[in-house]
């Protein structure tokens, strides 16, 4: 016989489908794509000029935002964090009310509430440095944003804190692509601390297939003596599976009997 | 051979695809329909409430748009028309300047021009109905409108003057869907006249294949009244097509000897 898709000739054994099945999926491919097309063509149009990159939205922007960030830093974002604190005169990222407040309800509220910040139209964005509220602000406008895990992790926390539920799926969906053996153990606090369950899920999975030599890990250590119950719940999550692989065992074994 | 798509037995000269063109395509499929919900995803969180629906939406609004229904409105708007005329105190549609200025270079220039819309945050959208500037703005913030062949044609008219090409194109391909031999007249005439390629093109084929009776339409006569050149088109084309036809076959003739 001869594959209508790559014309080469095969056996009975090798057969896909039938004439009919072939021109149906043919047919839903090219729907499936013209679908794409359609959805990209309405999301460029959706897609709003960031104030953070366009002179012109700045002109009607009646929001500033300002970045403060931690004095305490955490060790991974010390760099940042202290540069942007030396800097007194870092710049507002101008932004829209009517952005903020459709993409965010803890915005919303505050803008709606008569509160200082809508009152003045400024607000402060505390624990975060400039260049993560810059890309913050852009993804309010493009849902877009230019990642590496530091960026992720910092852009995930801010958008929990404002509940851009968007934003925090596409920083978390980065960050599990990423996880490996040796970041395994601190995503997976990260994870917790955040309520990232995909993440959660992900980094657990990689700790508990490298059990052997968790334990020497520095992470490890650290974990044990800031959060143990976090330490616990890896050690049961692999119990379990320990368990329900046996009971797996067990069913074939009685199927085949 | 077995289908493996739809389980059943198929003879030699029914054989679709191989087993691993079936597989690709497979795979080729879930990679489409997962891309279609990231993009769906994607639009959600760009999509913004309608100052039309939302009142929240209204309160960070910084400019109103006020519908002016044409004085000699056309035959098939009148009702609309007159009925806006005649009530001064239709309410003004709230919108953000941000919003309008980023879907229309029109509105952007008006805006950015310290203009008397600019400065007032009054614009008189001039020849149209309430009910068509409501969904104008709203199509501005959700990039959806509900549309019938009116409210479509007046859309367009409204996205080719303010040069909104999304929902230009939106409009034309629902139209450019209605077309038959009883409106085909109507619709080229249209499509003239608002540089719709697409209508025009499906209008004039449905004209073409309509020959015997064009003559005998009182729109066609009107057209003839108002406006022959079109009508001289019309003729071109038909016989263009005809010539072509001949051509084709001529060849075909000519393959054969």
């Amino acid at each position: 016989m001869w594959c209508q898709s790559c014309k080469e000739e095969y056996e009975e054994e090798d057969a896909g489908t039938c004439k009919e099945c072939y021109e149906e999926a043919s047919e839903t491919e090219e729907e499936l794509k013209r679908e794409i097309d359609d959805l990209r063509s309405r999301l460029l149009f959706l897609r709003l000029p960031s104030p953070t990159l366009d002179s012109a939205c700045i002109a009607h922007s009646d929001l500033l935002l300002h970045a403060i960030p931690a004095s305490s830093s955490s060790p991974s974002s010390a760099g940042a964090g202290d540069s942007d604190a030396a800097r007194p005169d870092t710049p507002a990222v101008p932004a829209h009310r009517v952005i903020l407040a459709s993409r965010s309800p803890v915005f919303r509220a505050m803008l709606e509430n008569e509160m200082e910040e809508s009152r003045s139209g400024i607000i402060k964005i505390y624990d975060v440095s400039y260049d993560v509220l810059r890309s913050f602000v852009h993804y309010m406008y493009t849902g877009e944003a230019l990642l590496d895990e530091q960026m992720a992790s910092d852009l995930l926390v801010l958008a929990e804190k404002y509940e851009v539920k968007h934003l925090k799926a596409y920083c978390e969906k980065f960050i599990t692509s990423k996880v490996n053996n040796d970041n395994a153990i601190a995503h997976y606090a990260f994870a917790h601390r955040h309520s990232a369950k995909q993440l959660l899920e992900a980094s657990l999975s990689v700790l508990m297939d490298n059990m052997s030599t968790l334990a020497d890990r520095e992470e490890y250590k650290e974990l044990v003596e800031k959060d143990p119950r976090l330490v616990v719940e890896i050690y049961e999550a692999y119990l379990n599976r320990q368990v329900n692989t046996a009971a797996g065992k067990d069913t074939d074994c009685s199927c085949r009997k």
